[in-house]
């Protein structure tokens, strides 16, 4: 006879009580396969209870797979396979790189993997390879207030699925904003993204298949070299001169692309502030862009992700603003003013093109984060952006003045070489010895305490030299100062070593 | 003689009123082409000031491309283009759709956009359409008291780019959380993404190439196989049946593809509260699935989106929970419990895997949304999580009764038949006429005041009936009534008018 303890006291169901002791009583073996349990009708007598529920209960334990049924009765046990604990799992049985990703793909990705892996290592050391920002001067507090009013004021409908493009208001805040850089589009030119990645990956879905070609600038921004090679496009890079791309290589390019049937699907630039270089080309060198976009029918993507940041009050506008055929796609960003946790960039160009990638966008975002695209927008419109773009330019401008001075100090010697940047935060250093050196110089500025990053990776094929990517937005400006010195020392000891 | 009146009480520097000035009357045509600006040192002499603020002046209108330089001097004025003002642009040269994406693709993409419209047209019209939830129960005021302390205790670096695999103690918290389904995984087995849709992305970038096959229940989740159609990859559908997918012809299909060297990549499957058809498939019909994937070395997506949304207190384990051999990925959201404008969702599966995502994930989303991880964090932390699944389920079990009688008596006639779901948001009516009654069955809901979703995108191969989704998530009580009565109204009068 089965006897199960009932405790009608409890709030656990009289049903699952059941279901848990012969459930249990499985598990442990005292009840085993092929086992008869009594019907339905015989336990509901035994326990005094309605008979529905020993139907329920039996039921269950049959969609658990605890039981057989055969004839409309569930009364033969079945042993139901354990559930995996994590210690105790069988042997792996699939290779996925094999079977499944592909050795090539793997590859790949395990390369990037280990990238990301390099800049997490030490903690003593002076960290001049991240383009982070410094969250000391965040005003998170004023955030805070605006995160409340809106989570008070705003009704519950805005923590549900929203717009994929965006929240409306925000939106139209960022189409305003823009004329302040001479950029006049619609509200409906604009798409919200989590970022400037992912507003750069829409664009590659929506213009390349696997095979096309893109143009962009060699050296150039990494993540979106890597981004590029993960879509499977073929990736030309244009040189960059001390002035920008270089236009005559350009036009070379683009004659022989297409004469070869292969014109690039877009060219990709970052004409100010550059990364990995610093530099910010002129109005002339805009111009003459994008009329040979023009001429050669090529998209141009003007990444502008470091906008705000110049310290010298000096204007450049943005090659978007003088894109009188639509050709230009704009991409922007809060995240190299504040808050970047928050992912929001923003893409402004063609209306049809803009609503093919918000439906691309719907695909795997259904919705944007709704609650921080309406706080920031509060934030913004209470003119708080404004004011803290000033304490930013303010904060860093100061970093970069000491560190242009401690290296026209330490640095000036023969074989280093450097410009100083309109604003952003980068320097790009060449160091006139051949490029196999990069990795034991690094190795040596890491050693002595100061990490950046090495050149080499921002192209797309091998440059001659080393260069090095100095950046001094997530240092103090006593680590800056010593992260420059160590630097100096590293580079000399390791060129007089050398000779 | 260039007059330039300078004010130096106002605070904009006396170099860009310099600037701002000639600028203007480059524009206005006041100065012309080729026109001579006078040197600067007899500038700084007419002004009375320094020579060298002249010189930055003139730089700066160079830079914006006012001026010509020739041999050190910047005095030729220079016509640059004018900023393209929106009302005021020129012509469109660029034929996107024909030049750069290319018709098929754009033809797809334009699918997708005007399926998009046709969700949000009318406004009185009962929507039993979208599955969006009901807001008006979301705990708003404990989540903003939850982010309030959050922005008050966490140090500001929560707001700076955090790490890509999501928020650490957000992660821990999920791996524990997932073991009261009986799923034992480690925090490095788990990615968290914005969303299901993200998680599964990843998974197709990183499984398949452009031609691979997989396999997907059909009908089966729309969102996904748009996401597969995007991604080029072939899709076979396995025919849904009362009790899932039906794993016969499963077999057959795996054993076809094995031999012509067509291995599927992957097979996807909702198995708890399906949609479109809110079937729940049983443990025995789980172990059979997870062993033929064990049999065929092909990997199991396992979207359980609705894992909470249990209303009868019934268990039925995920598959996840049965994974001994690492070949299942788990995909899991808070999105239809609470808060789906906050994106977040995780993927849960084999460590290395994860690592792999994860690279690829950060080359599109630097960064995870931490402000908003974290705040869900001290939310679930605090319990306030598992109090709200307890409401929901009483909410929307509610409405789901209400649906479930007037549905037995408003729709018990011989042409249409549906099962009642265990959970979830979901009727699937079947209505026995062919399928090409669909649109105008459709049509005659939307005219009388209700509206559903059609079966037949949901399906790989055309259906031969119709099918209807019905969702109750996001109406009240008295709207799922009247909806209801309209719809059986509706197919009464089709049937009728058809006979």
């Amino acid at each position: 006879m089965l006897i199960i303890p009932l405790d009608k006291k409890i709030s656990k169901p009289i049903y699952r009580q059941i279901v848990d002791k012969i459930a249990k009583l499985i598990e442990s073996d005292t009840l085993k396969e092929d086992d008869t349990l009594p019907s339905t009708r015989r336990l509901s007598e035994q326990l005094g209870i309605s008979r529905q529920t020993v139907v329920q209960a039996y039921e269950e334990l049959w969609s658990l797979g605890y039981l057989r049924s055969s004839q409309g009765a569930y009364t033969k046990i079945r042993k139901r396979p354990s559930i995996v604990k994590k210690h105790n799992r069988g042997k792996m049985t699939m290779d996925y790189e094999k079977e499944i990703i592909g050795k090539q793909k793997a590859g790949f990705i395990n390369a990037l993997i280990k990238t990301k892996n390099a800049t997490t290592e030490q903690t003593k050391i002076i960290d001049m390879s991240a383009m982070d920002l410094d969250s000391s001067i965040f005003p998170v507090d004023t955030f805070r207030k605006t995160m409340n009013n809106v989570l008070k004021q705003y009704p519950p409908s805005l923590l549900n699925y929203g717009d994929p493009q965006g929240y409306r208001p925000l939106i139209e805040w960022i189409s305003q904003r823009m004329l302040t850089h001479s950029i006049d589009v619609f509200p409906d030119e604009i798409l919200l993204t989590d970022g400037i990645s992912q507003a750069f990956e829409l664009l590659v879905k929506l213009f390349t298949e696997r095979g096309d070609t893109v143009f962009v600038e060699s050296p150039g921004y990494r993540q979106a070299l890597s981004l590029l090679a993960a879509h499977g496009v073929n990736v030309i890079g244009v040189p960059m001169k001390v002035n920008g791309m270089d236009l005559k290589v350009l036009k070379k390019k683009l004659e022989a692309s297409v004469k070869m049937n292969k014109r690039p699907k877009f060219i990709y630039t970052v004409p100010t502030f550059h990364n990995p270089t610093g530099i910010t080309i002129t109005q002339q060198h805009r111009e003459r862009l994008i009329s040979l976009c023009l001429d050669y029918s090529v998209p141009l993507i003007e990444d502008s992700f470091e906008e705000e940041i110049r310290y010298y009050n000096r204007v450049v506008l943005p090659i978007k603003s003088m894109d009188h055929h639509q050709i230009v796609f704009y991409l922007g960003t809060f995240s190299k003013v504040l808050f970047p946790g928050l992912r929001i960039g923003w893409l402004a160009g063609e209306k049809g093109i803009i609503k093919k990638l918000t439906a691309l966008k719907k695909l795997t975002h259904l919705s944007s984060n709704t609650l921080t695209q309406a706080a920031l927008y509060e934030f913004c419109k209470a003119g708080h952006y404004e004011r803290f773009i000033k304490k930013v330019n303010d904060h860093y401008a100061s970093k970069m003045s000491t560190a242009i001075k401690l290296m026209k100090e330490c640095l000036s010697f023969d074989q280093v070489s450097w410009h100083n940047p309109s604003g952003g935060y980068l320097f790009w250093l060449k160091v006139d010895v051949s490029s196999e050196n990069e990795s034991d110089l690094l190795k040596l500025c890491e050693k002595n305490g100061v990490k950046v990053l090495g050149g080499s990776k921002f192209f797309i094929e091998a440059p001659e030299s080393v260069y090095l990517r100095v950046c001094v937005s997530s240092t103090n400006i006593d680590e800056i100062k010593k992260g420059i010195r160590i630097l100096s020392i590293s580079i000399r000891d390791f060129l007089t070593n050398r000779a």
